[in-house]
């Protein structure tokens, strides 16, 4: 997917909202359990209840790799229903991947060949031979981490080298010469806050991929206020807060409900922000 | 396995070697391709031939990874192998995974719980929360990348904060406020040469595993005068120069006999520094 589809998706749905299917089976409501693939089966309900209030999926690997092989049969089942029945949807596979250049081509090949996903998430900390090989892909991208949405984002993420740069800003900054904004976005944290300001200096026309509203505290608000640019540059994901609303058989609307409310505050934000009339 | 345990490995077997299982099915000889699972089936003829030579294996998950379902259960049947006819070798699953909490806890569970290896590595980038879920298991051990062995090393892993401390300084430092030599090891690559000596000041207790013999260009004795301690300290992985040093129906043999080489190599330095007689 290109920026500019990405962009006119976001203006005809109203909505920046990526869904998170951080999907446990834990937490899933218990009739699913019956099922002979309860994950996918959860999944499958919670795509179907929010497809139109969202613009992106976003398995977060280490929940399914948790399961084995069952669990890579439910994230692969997942990716193909999005494929299939919403193809506008940007699939994101969560992983921190990142490794020496012929391992990450690996990783490469395995998800933007195979799955056949929009963007994986990468570590930056080995350097750009462990992020070009997710370059070299046509209409895919890579979302770098630069500045997380947990505490530990200031042991690394937060320190000055000798000429004032802080990690995350010379991670924004070194990176813009290996993609460009048509291929790269970035990590940043809604728990970050006025953090948004520092990374729109460096990357004005990047789209931020943007965890942690709901559950971890950030504020949809403040992360609009500081981060939004003139074509939103913002994928803003929530999934606990709208996966786990409820976990009786009503689950899937109730997720859809939390999906609309999200959706309808990023509508008036866009109308605001008069990106959308 | 504890820290006193594999040190008493190293001395009976008299080698620090690490095979690297990053087995690409384009790689293997022709004959295995009519194997049920070629991947396997090359492990396994891999890991006979060297067991007796190495003291751990290193599957590299991106090789696994790569082919989906069936890649996971060409991993899930090695590491079975290897801890049923060979239960003294230290199982290193490499994906240098890291996330927030919640999810760090999830691969931990996966690898250490379901898989049981003995250790995984795991990326820094993201600070403690993403790395303590994987120091609660007992006997269990993280491997944080510190300098790894590429040349996109330097882009942030050599950077140096206002004290002049270098990131990867600074994350062998930071670091041992989580874990400590029990159940804490770090990457450093072998083509890092006189730096050893920086890690050795911050950390001269730790296990270090060391990538980046062979293909990649390092030296064993250089990486041996500069970062062996009194316990030998040094897990040395070679994948490439083994495993596809030969790719006739003889490839177990001459990897077998590549093993033998650096094994022998290494018996002389473990000597020569007194650590075996």
């Amino acid at each position: 997917m290109t920026k500019k589809e990405l962009f006119e998706n976001i203006k005809r749905k109203q909505s920046f909202l990526c869904v998170g299917l951080d999907t446990d089976i834990k937490k899933i409501p218990p009739h699913l359990l019956e099922d002979e693939d309860p994950v996918f089966a959860f999944n499958r309900a919670v795509i179907d209840a929010t497809a139109d209030y969202c613009v992106a999926y976003k398995p977060n690997l280490a929940f399914y790799e948790g399961h084995g092989i069952s669990g890579w049969q439910s994230l692969i089942k997942t990716i193909e229903y999005i494929k299939t029945h919403y193809p506008d949807q940007f699939i994101i596979a969560d992983g921190k991947r990142g490794d020496i250049g012929n391992t990450s081509s690996l990783y490469a090949k395995a998800f933007f060949g195979t799955m056949d996903v929009d963007a994986i998430t990468v570590a930056p900390y080995m350097g750009q031979d462990s992020v070009a090989p997710f370059l070299s892909y046509q209409g895919k991208w890579v979302i770098l981490l630069a500045l997380t949405s947990n505490k530990g984002a200031s042991d690394f993420q937060l320190t000055e080298d000798i000429h004032g740069e802080r990690l995350f800003e010379k991670v924004l900054h070194v990176s813009q010469q290996w993609g460009n904004d048509e291929n790269m976005m970035y990590v940043v944290g809604a728990t970050q806050g006025q953090m948004f300001e520092a990374v729109r200096r460096i990357v004005p026309d990047h789209f931020l991929l943007v965890p942690g509203i709901g559950a971890q505290g950030g504020s949809l608000e403040e992360v609009c206020r500081y981060g939004m640019n003139d074509y939103c540059g913002l994928l803003v994901n929530s999934s606990r807060a709208i996966i786990y609303v409820d976990t009786t058989e009503q689950f899937a609307k109730k997720a859809g409900e939390a999906a609309t409310d999200i959706k309808n505050e990023m509508a008036d934000i866009l109308t605001f922000k008069e990106i959308i009339k």
